[in-house]
């Protein structure tokens, strides 16, 4: 999988060399690179990337020009989905994680400021991705959720390629809590059913409990698997 | 505003000085610090955090211990809203975000690998937070998202007051487009309207393209924020 990020911060995205997606890039397993669009403005001098918003109003809007270059330099043949952070487009979840991780070539563009200009995503976007409803100063750290999300579902990415099976959304429901040593701690007990070896009962109690979570916090979910399901 | 992350991955934050938060930080108007979870764990050979999983599964899980004891070094008299990034939370969004940003000490917990013990979470944390509903391989970008839509509502932190008043969301809406120079790009003319100078017709034209790409794109919305003002 490679994966480029188009953006005016691209030394932002050194932080995920830490994550389980660092160790991923590392081992080969995904080709990754932050892209500086600024090296991609026709003005030389300053680099300039942005301007005032026509119609006036708060802040700067990233100019079209610099953003085209780039795109189109590191993919002129569109091989690249090529996938903007805005809060526009549809929002973000499990199943658009997955549905990232089976594409080959990901090019993401990092809005910045009060926005960018409309013009160049109708020229060169195929698909906007909103995190969620809330406004980021960037996309920057959208993307990396974006990333972060997605390569989870790239085989050889996580130690165990179950990991992702148990978590929460997975299965349309929250996962169950976690627990681990010392079994008592500041008075409290690790669930009894946990400790006695039993994976019958370990598994029937976890999943109870996540039918219970889902229920008390997301019963929205169920709804939504309710749906897809014809209703069961 | 004091802002304290609880991580095993505290270098992952450095990233955030690159944005408008990090200037935010330079100037004084949030004082923000990640805290090093494994700084405060009893193993003082090994500085262990993490377990397996009582019950068995995938991955290991986060000791209560050096939590425990990180959360109470940093907030021993319970000033912090305490929070914890998980996807048990209630989605986040901009009206969460305005929240949050009221409060004067905000402390939060990042989980990392299967997860958290979930006792230490049931003695210290006021409230979980989700950022959406997709796994990441941690609570750290979570968390800075959470910050950087937060940080904006403070006084002082965008450059202007009123940038956040104009972005999606704010008044239930998607945002309108925005176009810069030039005028005409790859062929692509910026609407005359914006060109014209009149601020009323500027206004009701962007008005007219926020409802529309509301309508379009995110009708649930416009449901909802008829469901906030009685039917209206």
């Amino acid at each position: 999988m490679k994966i480029r990020v188009l953006t005016l911060f691209p030394k932002m995205f050194d932080c995920m060399q830490e994550s389980m997606f660092g160790r991923a890039v590392k081992n080969g397993i995904i080709d990754f690179q932050a892209v500086d669009i600024r090296e991609y403005s026709a003005d030389k001098k300053h680099f300039k990337c942005d301007d005032a918003p026509y119609g006036g109003g708060a802040g700067m809007v990233m100019t079209p020009q610099p953003i085209y270059d780039c795109i189109n330099a590191v993919d002129p043949n569109h091989e690249y989905l090529r996938v903007f952070m805005s809060p526009l487009g549809p929002r973000f979840d499990d199943k658009a994680a997955r549905e990232l991780s089976t594409h080959d070539n990901i090019l993401i563009l990092c809005g910045h400021y009060e926005g960018v200009d409309r013009r160049v995503i109708d020229l060169c976007i195929d698909r906007e991705i909103s995190v969620g409803d809330y406004i980021l100063s960037g996309g920057e750290i959208a993307a990396m959720a974006v990333i972060d999300a997605a390569s989870r579902f790239v085989d050889g990415v996580l130690g165990c390629s179950l990991s992702h099976e148990t978590e929460s959304f997975s299965d349309g429901l929250l996962e169950h809590h976690q627990y681990t040593r010392p079994p008592v701690f500041m008075g409290l007990k690790v669930p009894e059913v946990l400790l006695n070896g039993n994976h019958q009962e370990v598994d029937k109690f976890r999943r109870q409990e996540s039918e219970k979570l889902t229920r008390e916090r997301r019963a929205d979910l169920l709804d939504k698997s309710g749906e897809e399901s014809d209703g069961n």
